[in-house]
């Protein structure tokens, strides 16, 4: 079996994500009560650029399609960020999780990439097949997940735990 | 280290305890937002018998004090699910948990034993330290956990997930 994680340098300043995410976030708030989310790629000729990417797999085009990353975002920090990454990202969300609470235990159609940018020690990713629980720290690195796993991931903490999520196509890579 | 989590057999009927469990919440209903219980022992002469249990362990005194089961519960199948404990328990609740939610990770004083009423296969107790996920499965069968190490439970499933916790007093065994 390919690795379900590992971990990637990226040396991004944690402090300097927060204060960009933190800001992003009072221009375009998070949408969705509970597991709130916010879209940073979007589809090219997007209706609503910032939200589509949000929707449900279900109800969206293929996650290769999000490819475009925000105008706005190209001369900063998270820029930068996108800049960085030593792979393709397609569908790149901030993803926010409440305390106390959960995803749904799922499977993904491709592997992804975390970036977390506020946590704490008692928020978890959850390989439930496999007894893998995983704590992902606000370190400014990529941690690579291999979804395609059934998984979840709990927030048991007292903090908000708000995490970049860069979708990724294996056969591009 | 000893065991984290055994199963012993109760051979509870998972229908009967099942109807049982829905009949008594009709009577009384679980308490709490996301996180809701009921408390199915109390403290000899109680001032509100079913619900003082619920409250956080730091507001109550010992776990130990809640002795005593209901008498309401004495003649039908929750009593007899009682007499057949192969321990003496202590402070039992009816805990329930949300789909979507989980509970904060914590440790507790002493170890619990499950009995799961209604689940799902996506529903999970996760002892963060160890890699170790857990579905405790409503098969009218007691789930020792040592609740001592760090843990928590996710509900990562559609179905609510009732379970009933019994408290123990390893000191007494």
């Amino acid at each position: 079996m390919t690795p379900l994680t590992s971990r990637i340098e990226l040396n991004i300043d944690p402090d300097k994500l927060c204060e960009s995410v933190a800001s992003l976030l009072e221009r375009h708030p998070l949408v969705y009560e509970g597991t709130r989310q916010l879209a940073l790629q979007h589809r090219p000729e997007a209706a609503d650029p910032w939200h589509e990417g949000c929707w449900k797999q279900s109800l969206i085009s293929a996650d290769s399609d999000f490819t475009e990353v925000h105008p706005e975002l190209r001369d900063g920090y998270l820029g930068e960020m996108f800049d960085r990454l030593p792979f393709k990202p397609i569908r790149t969300r901030i993803m926010a999780l409440d305390p106390r609470y959960c995803y749904s235990v799922h499977r993904d159609q491709t592997p992804r990439y975390h970036l977390a940018v506020t946590t704490s020690e008692h928020a978890h990713f959850v390989f439930v097949e496999h007894d893998k629980v995983l704590n992902i720290p606000a370190d400014g690195n990529l941690y690579y997940v291999d979804t395609r796993h059934l998984h979840s991931a709990f927030n048991g903490g007292d903090e908000m735990r708000i995490h970049i999520v860069f979708g990724t196509d294996p056969e591009q890579e």
